[in-house]
């Protein structure tokens, strides 16, 4: 059957066409099934949509989502070919895996390349994801899943040894750890092109606070040519094409936020795997509010990363650190830019805690690569940071990025902002890291880049009751009252 | 937040709304999440599908998907007012089951009840499918799973007693015994409103067979009609709202084939009890290339089948049938259609199969009522079709649903057809029921009804190399090669 294209404007995460029901029925296809849309030597394998009215304007057309429309690269209106396509092998394969089954590792290979290439609707990953939630992939089937997913994607090759990588699980406002250790690592020589991710559901992921700075989208040459001028980078990983399974797999556990430990292993050592890191620290915060409380469960998933590791050929250490407040005092973008320019600038208001941990993380992977012990190595790590050193490397590495922004004075908050006092006296005893982070939310953050909120004490601190203890920080007066409001109601600090 | 209203004629299952991403990032929305539209006193909750381009023409939009623009009532270009929805709690459960956790009664109906109202999105469907998959549903969760499909739908209601329905679980072709037994029961007087499915992968349904003979869609009050002057009626399920929910759960079914037990007793008792029915027939057949292959399996089904009737106070009787081959000479719609005139016409064309066991299914039914023993009520039943009454009653029912068809000289064959020689002499010995199907399927049943296939002979009949063995009928000169090529080279028939 031959019909006209018509390019659908919109994004639906695969390759998927539009089809008149008339014309479907003539073609005896039905919903979800797989058409082949060609003309000459160019096509793309759809998955059909079939519907009642003229999004595709009438019946005699077929319509493409932004993605397939793309991928088949014709003009709106060309005459174009349609055929059945069978169901992918790899369906066989999910269907082995609901029966409980193990997959073996081509078979893991298969269901991702077809994954990677866009031919399953949103349905069919989800009966993946469950199967892997409920019969969990063993450690052999998390290899192939890791492997499947660096291997259908693009990976950043340098010829440098070693090549340093950092990952913490999250979970903890704050902590933009990341942003001290790569310029006190490449200033030293090392290797770190780090990829970040942007928030999910947090204030601020640490490519939303280095883009207060300066842009961080790049495609792989730029993000080599620039770590071959400054050794490191920090840019956001969603803009190249590494590890490009994780997104589709990560866009049907978010409804209902599921996270099986297979899949969560797989998509973040690949992520390692894609930049060629040879050497890894994992952060794994935990305690009361973090996202894993419990010290045992904190201690089961270190062992799957040391296994997991191992099997990859990487050398990892991983810490568990203390996860019960946030990291810093800025929560939002700008806010932890400027906490992360204050400890560079040797400011006296920079945040303790990020500078210790900060240190501490970039030492360990010193000590991981065995250039030094971890206590030379942590001498020499501040001593960088007080004379400097370290600070002049994070502006040429903001440079090589693109970046305008060369200290903190140049970071603009919220325009309004709303000073929270103590109302008691006494000491802090709980800063809750979910009702903060929600807060900051409410204000704006992370899409408006100076909302948020600053916390003018830590845990252990004792306050007077006229003492401010957090400002609130929004570009959006309603956003500032609304955030207000869920404090009153649902706190999030605590004094004694 | 407010934008304008934009109509997106997609038909996406349920209520879907499209939002430029620069919309959605001020709004913090992520994909997936619930949106809820209003404008005084009209809303609608949707799941936000972010798209980057102008589906919705452009930024300042809300584009609306078929069914919610429907939903809202509202014109093009309203100003709407967006509001961030929470999940709904019933996702919680849904959890809880892919956990292996048993659900409550009520749980089952929050979730069957967010299906039907479709603020559920396909992926949150599957999820809750697949737990039900591999945490096999037990009887209890299925008899809730059961009421809550009937009690977010319509009910039939009529002030008769017994309610007659009979069920066909498929797999063989032909096999219109519907058409037989309704007829002769209504005839006697008993009340017996038959809703029938169209065919999903077969050549035809019992829907798309009658659709033949007169129309099949109706609204529930005009069934109640139809039935109180004819005591029966055969008209397709799919045009009333009796049992909506579980329309969507087979969408999302569909595309990997799966079948969970519990979803497929829950889907079709809530089909009997939705039309008030008292007294029910299941027919199952098996055997070699029947959908049950193993005897013990027909037997597990049929004890389920007993065990949830209990439950349901549904009196049900379980026949497992011979479904090695069609039943009836011709496969698609107007060839079966066919087959069904001549028994009532007591022509001598008319397939002895079909007859017989349309017979014994309406004397079984009589029998489970009480009103006779089986031995009397299929004599009864074989005089009622002999002395012509049986037919009359049928085209009563023709001429009820406002079908013109009064005889089978009526009825329209493809206008193209392929006489099949046996091409060796002997005993017909197979006739693979999946490989007949698929042939007519190719032919262009059920889209186009007169297309399918017309067997001469039986199992077990002697034929001459020289005769036709099958008949393959078309209303497409191209479809007719092809599906001939399809028997050319796979067969479906064997002869020893």
């Amino acid at each position: 059957m031959k019909l006209k294209l018509k390019h659908v404007k919109i994004k639906t995460g695969g390759m998927v066409s539009f089809l008149d029901e008339k014309d479907a029925q003539a073609m005896d296809l039905k919903q979800g099934e797989r058409l082949n849309i060609s003309k000459g030597n160019k096509f793309v394998v759809t998955i059909v949509d079939i519907t009642t009215s003229n999004a595709i304007d009438k019946k005699g057309s077929i319509g493409l989502s932004e993605e397939a429309f793309k991928k088949l690269g014709l003009k709106e209106k060309s005459v174009v070919e349609l055929s059945l396509v069978d169901k992918p092998m790899s369906l066989h394969y999910i269907k082995k895996k609901l029966r409980g089954e193990k997959l073996k590792d081509q078979e893991i290979y298969e269901i991702v390349k077809d994954i990677v290439d866009g031919i399953y609707s949103d349905i069919e990953i989800t009966y993946f994801v469950s199967a892997c939630y409920i019969h969990e992939m063993d450690m052999k089937e998390t290899v192939s899943l890791t492997n499947a997913i660096i291997n259908t994607g693009d990976i950043l090759k340098m010829k440098r040894y070693p090549i340093i990588d950092k990952h913490c699980i999250g979970g903890v406002p704050g902590n933009r750890t990341t942003m001290i250790v790569v310029p006190i690592l490449s200033a030293l020589g090392y290797t770190m092109p780090k990829t970040s991710a942007r928030s999910i559901t947090s204030p601020a992921g640490t490519a939303d606070t280095m883009e207060v700075l300066c842009p961080v989208s790049f495609d792989i040459d730029k993000i080599k040519n620039i770590v071959e001028k400054t050794n490191g980078c920090i840019v956001w990983g969603g803009a190249v094409n590494m590890a490009p399974a994780d997104d589709r797999i990560i866009r049907v556990e978010h409804p209902v936020s599921l996270d099986p430990t297979g899949q969560l292993l797989a998509s973040i050592m690949a992520k390692k795997k894609s930049v060629s890191a040879t050497h890894l620290l994992i952060d794994i915060p935990y305690g009361k509010g973090a996202k894993i409380e419990d010290h045992r469960k904190a201690e089961s998933l270190k062992k799957k990363f040391e296994l997991i590791s191992r099997k990859l050929d990487m050398k990892t250490m991983v810490v568990l650190t203390d996860g019960t407040q946030p990291v810093g005092n800025g929560i939002g973008p700008a806010l932890e830019a400027r906490d992360v320019m204050w400890v560079f600038e040797r400011d006296k208001r920079a945040p303790f805690d990020l500078e210790k941990k900060g240190l501490e993380m970039a030492a360990r992977l010193i000590e991981l690569t065995k250039k030094a012990s971890y206590k030379d190595a942590l001498a020499v790590c501040e001593e960088l940071l007080e004379s400097g050193e370290a600070g002049e490397q994070f502006k040429k590495i903001i440079k090589a990025q693109g970046g305008k922004i060369q200290n903190s004075k140049q970071i603009k908050l919220g325009r309004f902002k709303k000073e929270i006092p103590a109302y008691r006296g006494g000491t802090v005893t709980v800063f809750e890291n979910k009702k903060l982070a929600r807060i900051a939310r409410i204000a704006g953050a992370p899409a408006s880049k100076g909302s948020g909120i600053y916390l003018h004490k830590k845990v252990g601190d004792s306050i007077e009751k006229t003492d401010t203890v957090m400002t609130i920080y929004s570009e959006n007066k309603d956003k500032l009252k609304y955030a207000f409001e869920f404090y009153e109601k649902m706190g999030g600090i605590k004094i004694n």
